[in-house]
Parts: C-alpha cells; structure tokens; sequence
C-alpha cells in the first residue's frame, strides 16, 4: 500500500477500505507519511467527504493510536458528555454533580480553553485547591466511591488526533464534517466511556453556524459511537447567544453552584435537565427522559447536585465551602458596565464576540498554554428579548488589567444588535437525537 | 497576509489575487511556507480550479522565482517549442536545424528523459562528442553565428516550479489542468523565448488521455504565454502510438537523420512540418503557414536541413559526419525481434507500454539522474493500419543487457492490439492553436 494511492482514491472520491484508513492513520501518527500527504489527503476529503463506515474506520484508527482508556473498574455504566463548545458553557460544572447524585457514574476527562471558548479545566482550577492531575487510581477510587472525578486528558489519549488537528488548523481543513465528528468521537472513545450525550451548538457563537449543518454533525457523531459498540444520543442547542449570564472562569463557577442551589439562569437550566436526562437514560438510571427529568428536578431542589458538588470539590483539593459562598473564588481588581449606545429590544448577541470579549479581558487564552486570569470575565445583563434603554449597562466586565476594558467594551457594545421591536428569545433545544 | 487565508479563498472557489498567489508562490520557494500548506493548497486548486488571470500570475510567479534568462544578446524573434512528452518524439532534433536553416533562431533549453519518455538532451548526447552543457556565451555566439544551440536547463530556472512539482508528485496533485499548464510555461517564460510553439500530445502514450482534456490545455498554455506578453501557438497531435518507428537515443537521432534528408516516417515528418510552420510564422520567416510549410519542404528537399544539423552538431562538439554516416552513432550488442503473436490488423499501439520497453532495455530512466545506454531501445516495424501475420515481427529490441529482452518483449507484444478488420491509422494533427 503506498500513501499515493490512498490520497488519489480519496481525490476521485471513492470509498477507502478499514486497512487503507488504518495505514494512513498510522503511518502519520508514526511520522512514516510526511504532514504534506496527511494535508493534501485532508483537503481531498474536505471536498470529497467520506461515508458513514469510512468515519467510523477514521475514528477508531485514531481512538487506538495511542493509549485507551480502561474504565471497567469503575462500577456501572459509564457516561461522558461532550460539547462542541460555547461561549458561558458551564454545563459540565453542573451535570457532573447533578447526575453523579442520580447515581450515574462520572468519569470525565475534560479539556482547557482555547480563543473565545472556554475549558472546563480552567473553570474548576479556579476553585482554591482544586486539582486536575489526579493519578489514575485515585480517579478510579473518587468514581466508585463518590460518583464524580474529572481530571485532564492526557498527551497520550489519541495522539493521532492531536497531531491531525494541528495540521488541519493551518491547512483550511477544520470545517470538513467527518473530519469534526472523528477529531471529537475518537477522544471520547479512547476515554473508555460506555456512552456519550453530545451537545452540538449551533449559532453565532458555535463552529457550527446553520442548524442543518449541527444536526448532521450529532447524527453523525451518534452513529459513529454506536457503530464503535457504546450508546450514545445528542442534543442540537442555540449558541446564538451566550450560555446563562457569566463568561469567565470563576464567574461561571458561581454561576453553576446558583444552578445547582435551584437558582440558575433559565437556559442553563434547561440544558442541563436536557443533556442530563439523557445522560440518565443511557446510564439506565431513569427509563425515559421524562421521568429522567423529574428525578434531576428534585435532585436539584432537595439540594442534592448541590451537595455532591461539594463532595467533589473537596475530593479534589478543593475548598469545599464554596458550594455555600461562592464569594470565596477569586475576584477581579476591576469592574466596569458596557453602557447600551442604544436603546430598544435585544435581537442577537453575537457569542463569539463576547467570548474574545472574555478572552481580552484575561479568561481565556489567544494561544496553547498561556496561563489564565481565574477571575477575569464577563456577566451580561440583556440578553436576547431584553428591553434596554440608552446607558443602561448590557454587561459588567471583570479583570485585573484595566487597560484591557476599552477594548472588551468595544467588543461587548458591538456583539448587541438592538430593535425597536421586540422579538422573542432563541428556541435552545433544537433537536434531540437518540436515546428513545 | 497569512498562508492559511489563501487556501481557504482557494478552497471556497474564490479567485486569489495577484498579490496573494505571488506571495503564496514566494514564501513557498523560499521555506517561509511548509510543504503541508501547498499541498492543501493543490488539492484546493485541484477542486475548485483557477482562472486564466490566476493561472497566468502563478505561471509568472515561478516564472520569476529563479533565474530568468535574457536572450537579447541573440538577434531575431527566437521561438521555441516544448512538447508535453511522449514516446518516440524526436521532432526537436528535426526541427530545430530545419527552422534555424530557415532564417529563425532557435536558442533551446531542454530537458532529460524520465520513464517511458525521452529526453532530448539524452539524445543528442548519443552523438559521439556532443555537449549540452555550453557556457552561456557560447551558447549566445552559437545562435547569433549559425542561428541553433540546444542546452540543459540550469537548476537556478524557475526553481518554484521545480519544488511544486516534487511536491504534487506524491500528494496526487499532477493532473490538474492550471498547474499543469504553468508548470510548463513559467519554464519556458524564465528561458527566454519570444514565442512558443506547444505539441500537446493526446492518447494512451501522452498525459492527456481525451482529445477535450488536450485541446483545453493547449488553448490555456497559449493563453498564458500570450497574456505574459509573448506569441504563442499551440498543435494537439496524436501519441495513441509511438512517434515514427525509433525508440531510444541513438535510434531516434538517426530516425532524424533520415527525416532530415527527406526520408522519414510521414507522421514525423507531417508532425515537424505542422510545428515548423507555426515556427515560422511566429518568428516572422513566412506570412502564412502555408508558405512556411513550403519553405520547409524546400529546405528538405535540398540538404539545407541537414546541413544546418551537421553544423550545429559540429558547434556542440559533436562529430558532424554522422549527418552523413549515422551508422558512427552507438549500436546495441544484441538485437532481437518481437514475433507477432497472432494475426491480423493493427487497431492500437499502447505508447506508454512501448516506452516502458525501451526504458527496460536500457534506453530511459526509472528514477532521476539513472545513467541511460544511448544504443538501447527499439524499432517498431508494424504501425496502426498494417496487417500482421503469426510471427511477424512487431518490432525489433535493441539492447546491451540481453537479460532485459524477455520482458521488453512481452510488453511490446502486449502493447499491439489486433483486430480481423482494418483501421486507419488516427489522424495525427488533431488541432492547431493560434499563429493565424
């Protein structure tokens, strides 16, 4: 078999067989096929796609091209879920408490944030105390015993993709869809979780920017996990604005501990009851969504996701009192409104913009492994459907570099489009795939 | 203006400017830009294509990324003519001293053969004596004097074009008309020429397999050349067989000799015919072709040619008597006839596979700078039309490594197709381009 051959069949856009996808994979992982193959044959499947059965092969090939992870001596049914990535995307701050206390096992590796969208990672480091470098067995341990751990991916974990996303990111092959959905399934698989709940976003703020295209992405992403022989289902949900109020490490952190105190901010709140009543039927801990949905309800108002946070922040080093003051997370030197240049009704609030926005003001991170302001961010006041009069502030920034304000507040003014009529907030739940 | 931006206006079918493919082109030969992004940058053109105006600044691009000859130390319009390679082709060891015999300079870069086509370097080389590698003005003296030189194309000419190609060789990129196209032409540009006529080959021993494929490339090569400020015409002629009957240096430099002196095979002698004509028009010799094609039958007829070949032959170094004995030229230690296997009339001569054969005897390169034998090669006796009974000879091998005569064998025998009913042979001038 020679990488030529391979590149010009996928270029006449026929179907590569399981052997052809797994030599490529790893002959590139191995350093055997040079970056400029990998780069010609990534922009032939750019304008070629690949089928079903070819993704499958692509992920799996890269799932096992590095270390896989071995959860079985975790009790129970294993069930991650995965985001697409957002802008105030405190979703799994949530989610991993709230369905650990229905009784669903968490055993999650998350990521750092990278540009406008934020990491999970950085979110719980913000925290005093809390540690993401657990070794493996004390991972294993805090599952079986608590319910709940969430440690970082390590370089080992599917190193096929990590080198083939690098390559794309410079070579204008990110948005190819099989692409997406192998670069994202595969980690998830290499992660050893028996299922996997997918929330797509779609919107200004999402990779993905029309509906049609997000809920062929969650089709895709399904059928891939469930060919590899796990469960999985998805949720298409609106990023055409940010998630809840706060934008920023710490901010999202209190935020997600008002969610779990019952008090959350609507849409959040209903996308965690979405995601997490999937995550409970794929984890055999409800029989349907519906009744998924009651349990995560009580558990929510009886303060028991709230609890079990607490748990696992101090499980992890953290300081658990927390949960009851959040005011203990580390806070900004500086706040400053964004005054409304307008007035009117709130149409659309570009994400993106108020995630660089975040970014500026020192949340996030411009490149791979600068450090990031734990207290630095964003909480916007108006959000779509909102009245708003002219100085009536649309967001409060938070930093400890005030030359950094003029700047996010640019960022901020302009992501709001306002309307003298009013129009009613974005649908959040889009779609739902799987899981019946 | 960033690398990546360019290959994602490539791969969104949008038209590059100027400035972009200059600067794409520039970091490129320079190291600025990796490999892995030309190369997705190929595969994008390969899809999407590019128009004339971009193919005509990406030809100059290459053309001016090197050395870029000057030849107006050299009197007169000086034309040129590039062939995109086939078997058999010795038109240029014809046409040059027949059209320099008629008044046009010929001041000619050529190249060297690789696999199953030659190269005229190569062959002149069989001359005993001859040299190629003429300092510059020698080779300036030489035209001015006695109106030819024919030498090796330097490194330092349009070294973009050389490093792209490398490249689109093994990511599956070669066969894309706009690359193609000026590939060929910015060499030709950065070597001088004032005009140039194109042989596009067409049929199973050229690159362009349909006469529709040929035709395009041929009217966008004169496109280019043209709008670059040059003349430029263009001829399709047929490759569905091997030119004339001589395959192989020192065999093709006397299949020259004999067409020289007014007894060649007619589809070589009708093929220097047509592109001589377009030489002449373009190099201001004759009013029309017709005329030109006049002159040249002239020239022939008389020993003005030939004449002109002894000369330049003697210029190069070259033992000028084999114009009149070519029998001084090397000859193989074995020859061996390939018998007919069966019978019949001739319908198709795989060229490639005729090509291949020569090159197996020793005549050709399988891989660059490969030493090749100036006596190898071989003798087709049947062409498409002839009627062939059982053990007839097809052709007859020529060789110094009588181990190489089985296989050559069975791949001429198998390049003949035969058939109970005859077919005349193709038409050799499919298409003539331009000089009207």
């Amino acid at each position: 078999m020679r990488p030529y051959d391979v590149i010009l069949k996928k270029r006449r856009g026929e179907e590569l067989s399981r052997d052809e996808i797994t030599f490529f994979v790893d002959g590139f992982t191995r350093g055997d096929i040079p970056d400029y193959q990998m780069a010609a044959w990534c922009m032939a499947v750019f304008f070629q796609g690949m089928s079903a059965r070819e993704t499958r092969d692509l992920t799996i090939a890269m799932a096992r091209s590095g270390d896989v992870v071995d959860l079985s001596a975790i009790r129970g049914i294993k069930v991650d879920k995965h985001s697409t990535g957002g802008v105030g995307d405190k979703t799994t701050l949530v989610l991993a408490p709230l369905v650990a206390a229905a009784g669903v096992p968490v055993a999650k590796m998350s990521g750092r944030g990278l540009g406008h969208t934020g990491g999970t990672l950085d979110k719980l480091e913000s925290i005093p105390g809390f540690r993401v470098d657990l070794p493996k067995d004390v991972f294993v341990r805090n599952v079986n015993s608590i319910g709940i751990a969430v440690v970082g991916q390590t370089a080992a974990v599917a190193p096929a993709d990590k080198k083939l996303y690098a390559l794309r990111d410079v070579t204008a092959t990110v948005d190819s869809m099989p692409l997406i959905a192998s670069s994202v399934c595969s980690k998830k698989l290499a992660c050893g979780a028996d299922a996997i709940v997918f929330d797509v976003k779609v919107g200004s703020g999402a990779f993905m920017k029309s509906e049609e295209d997000a809920l062929a992405l969650a089709r895709l992403m399904v059928e891939i996990v469930e060919g590899a022989g796990r469960r999985a289902a998805a949720v298409v949900s609106d990023m055409n604005q940010p998630l809840g109020r706060a934008v920023g490490n710490a901010l999202e952190v209190s935020e997600a501990i008002d969610t779990l105190r019952g008090s959350g901010p609507p849409d959040l709140v209903e996308l965690c009851l979405s995601l997490g009543s999937l995550m409970l039927v794929l984890g055999g801990a409800a029989p349907d969504a519906d009744q998924a949905r009651e349990t995560l309800i009580g558990l929510l108002g009886k303060g028991a996701a709230l609890a079990k946070f607490a748990e696992f922040v101090a499980a992890q080093g953290g300081d658990a009192s927390v949960a009851e003051r959040p005011e203990i997370l580390p806070h900004a030197s500086h706040t400053a409104p964004v005054p409304s240049p307008g007035a009117g009704y709130v149409t659309a609030v570009n994400a993106e913009q108020v995630g660089v926005a975040a970014m500026i003001l020192g949340a996030g991170r411009r490149v791979k492994d600068e450090p990031v302001d734990p207290a630095a961010g964003l909480v916007v006041a108006k959000k779509i459907g909102d009245r708003v009069a002219v100085g009536e502030p649309l967001a409060t920034l938070h930093t400890n570099n005030p030359a950094s304000i003029d700047e996010a507040s640019r960022l901020v003014a302009s992501a709001y489009t306002l309307s003298q009529s009013a129009s009613s907030p974005p649908r959040l739940i889009k779609q739902v795939i799987g899981a019946w």
